[in-house]
């Protein structure tokens, strides 16, 4: 892999990982492909694997390294870029999940900090991404902030005006915090030298007028237009369409997770809204119950989201 | 007043409180007309007193009665709109800071949470507030959310959506955040019934792309131009300018504030680039040194502001 | 006063401020001299005014005054040690309490930090008690350590070993929290230098053994006897019959406090168990139903506290 | 397992796990023998494996696994209570962990909540600790309330009054959190009903009169006299001696600590003052210095406990 010619920037599907609806939620590995097509057709050109959207926290290794394997070999066919999220576990299992990503090929690795020994400071944070770097050394690497499910809240602009060249693979974040003004100071940080990924679904337009350029936002998988258009306006200045793109996306948000936790009412609403089936998600998420469903289906009828 | 047609929209600079320096910082009321002529050369319509920016929460309420004083006769000839934040003191002196300001002519009221006894639901913070209402029934009400300094937490949104007709007077919120997830929702809650003024300098332009129309930021005394440019350009589409003339004030944004407290560190701001000489803050907000002075006023001549 | 000889030690009630019954809660200073005699029957021999309890935040200043004159000059009388709460309001304010605090002859002040500008560091924290100290040079200070209200969490500890001489009346603090590790390195820091009373009733005899010897705690007004025997049986060793007290007193809390907030149901509980009526609390503090009132008192029934 | 029978009471020491001083940091199994056989000298007659001194969540199943097998046989014959942490980790290989030391012949186990999708209510923990109990039927379980690792805050008095027999074999806590109040209204929940385990060194004596009689406490290992000694004196009602000997543990503790953060210190402390060598900590655990080192044996000889 040459780093300075991968472009990891732009929209990326964080994609659920599918489960059969048997007890153990077993690995539903045979309908990647077509998931994987799905994507192609919305023209979605990047996925991320094993985040929090893929509950990959919640897999065993062995169950990621199943996962990213499918993955790997469908995007050498796709020419999607595939990040493979390798954080989240203990240490020795994340240099293993990274050293397993950079062998089977994946474009680039996103990694959040240690979940239980957290980084108190900057330092701390880059040694933790030094050992990760060190393990898939020809991958670009990328951060995952996302203090609502870490708790760990260093500040981005300071990590970026501290990390110089400490870790040659650091190619940038994933911001899933809505605090713009340090989302867009790190996006100005060091002449813009790193990817700042937004994770935020229901502010893309101002974050691309402050000058975001890319995001990784579950409602690519669901709404892969919306996400796009509303880039698209920004950059032509369209912004009456962008608020009224953004509005009706938020608008749909709003209608799915009243009914529930962020990751359980997404799946939901991908199975209703997509051509797929992707299955129940695992414990401890909890699970909707009927009535949810029946609720968001409703609203998502009034909505003109379903016919 | 006629509650339907007081105008409370629009940008509004949040005025420091001008002090001597001698030993008491004893007021300065003599330079308000000075300065409020200074705004309405700048084309800044509204005037907020007595805020955070003005060190309302430092002075007596027999101080904060003069200011109000000198700033109604004042915006009665300059026809600004004159807000008054009347909170952050024991209650029996906000109920007397909101009868004071509604008998001199305030136009509207401005009010932070209860410091000690802060409130822990949305139910509690109407209480207040129509506590608060009662005392000026005459004069649109408008919140102070600002939780970095109040810890208080309530989601606005919800406030919006149960605040119902509980408070005849209430018209919205001043929102100092830069969660703009949820300053999002709160704009657009109940069909855009209130008005959510933004106190966030330097996303500005990202928030009126989500929808905000309205804000009360501090540098909208030290460079008004910057800030009602970036709401004129957003409003044509020019997408490229308004982020171009945030970029500008955030660095000189980031050359003050760099240098200590944001109170402090702007009304040094406002000495070294305005005609005014609004003298020092008062304790405990700490001084910056002659140094930090000495480095705020080279990097400002580098960016371009101080010839 | 001679500072070496004035005894800042032991077991003080933090009282509670009368108020008559009208709309405007006004004080009810005629009580005063029956409420300091009530306390001296019950063998406690020293009095905060003014404090959380006392509600003294949501009082004005010439009220907080008022109260402090009448107790100064019963307290004269009574030989009880006097401490006054002169924080929580604006700077000038909080010196202005101060030096009437020392010229009206309180044996010692206790102050808040700012609630708005907010100490970040133990510097910023030394700074204010300086000025407070200052305004009251011959009256011990003491810092109100209550992040559960102030969200000043700065460790006590760290304060005492970095003070030093710089506040010659500082003599320690109302310690107002159950971390109980900071509490005991507090209690030791610098050879015992500085008094640190106990503000937390639940677990007085915990803290007694640990080193603890002074308390200023609600429930002194309320069950005055309960707090002196705990103290008593720690110095004794008589563990068994500590515990069994504080057991019965944490259930008396318990059915109090599941009927609302601290302050108000704290005064009904006062107002129900003793021959005094000191009123109902000030707002923002939410009364208690009738329902509340009335569960309260069938608890305190069942559990022996009312015949 | 006869659940009625288990006594799981008393203070048990969590042990570190033995590292090679080699790249990976490996697994020194070897030396596991003579370490409990170091505890059983010592009067230890309970151990907790895999928790935070073990550095459990640091190491991969395969290795708790490893560890769980050598621990399990040793205690068949020493005696001694084995306690498992199998928490922190994804859940099916937290439940894959619960299995297994059930059927190793563990005599409870003790378990984190999901770090990364934390319980935010007392139902979403209940509903974690289910699933877990069910994994291991015949196991005592324990919750791991440690919030200053998980941020999860969930009060534990509720977790007691709410938990009724919806998990046959929960038993208890241990409550890693010094904020006394939370852990005495624990203790008495439900009639002494559960039994909480603390976590907290420097407060013992404290803990001890409020009616805790169990803990587990990383100076167990290193100083195993002074706390069962605490608790001996508390006993006996010999208050002066508990505390003099607190205060003597709490110089060491400080001593310790003051060179890092707690594991790694401990376990340097571990090695200087016991006859067994445990080996270096692993990543992310930041090492001490050589100085660090140097400095601490310094402060431990001034302070007696190296000759």
């Amino acid at each position: 892999t040459d780093l300075e010619e991968s472009q990891c920037t732009g929209l990326i599907a964080p994609v659920f990982t599918p489960f059969n609806d048997d007890e153990q939620r077993t690995l539903n590995l045979d309908i990647i492909p077509e998931y994987a097509q799905y994507l192609v057709d919305a023209e979605i050109t990047g996925v991320l694997i094993n985040g929090t959207t893929g509950e990959g926290t919640l897999m065993t290794t062995k169950e990621r390294k199943m996962v990213t394997e499918v993955w790997t070999q469908i995007c050498s066919q796709t020419h999607q870029h595939l990040m493979v999220q390798v954080g989240g576990a203990s240490l020795p299992d994340v240099i293993d999940l990274a050293q397993h990503a950079e062998q089977k090929g994946a474009n680039s690795i996103l990694c959040l900090p240690e979940l239980y020994h957290k980084p108190q400071t900057v330092d701390d944070l880059i040694r933790y991404l030094q050992i990760v770097g060190r393990a898939a050394p020809n991958t670009p690497l990328f951060y995952y902030h996302i203090p609502s499910f870490t708790n760990v809240n260093i500040n981005m602009g300071m990590l970026f005006n501290q990390v110089g060249d400490k870790i040659p693979t650091f190619k940038g974040i994933k911001f899933t915090s809505t605090l713009l003004d340090e989302g867009v100071a790190a996006v100005k940080a060091q002449d813009r030298k790193f990817t700042v990924f937004l994770g935020a679904d229901t502010i893309m337009a101002g974050a691309y007028t402050l000058g975001f350029d890319s995001a990784i936002a579950t409602t690519l998988n669901i709404f892969p237009e919306h996400g796009q258009r509303i880039l698209q306006c920004i950059k032509e200045g369209n912004i009456t369409d962008a608020q009224s793109i953004q509005d009706e996306l938020n608008a749909a948000i709003e209608a799915i997770t009243k009914n529930g936790t962020w990751v359980p009412t997404m799946k939901v609403a991908m199975n209703l809204l997509s051509p797929l089936n992707l299955g129940p998600t695992r414990e401890p998420l909890k699970p909707l119950t009927k009535d949810n469903v029946l609720e968001m289906k409703n609203e998502l009828v009034k909505l003109g989201f379903i016919q």
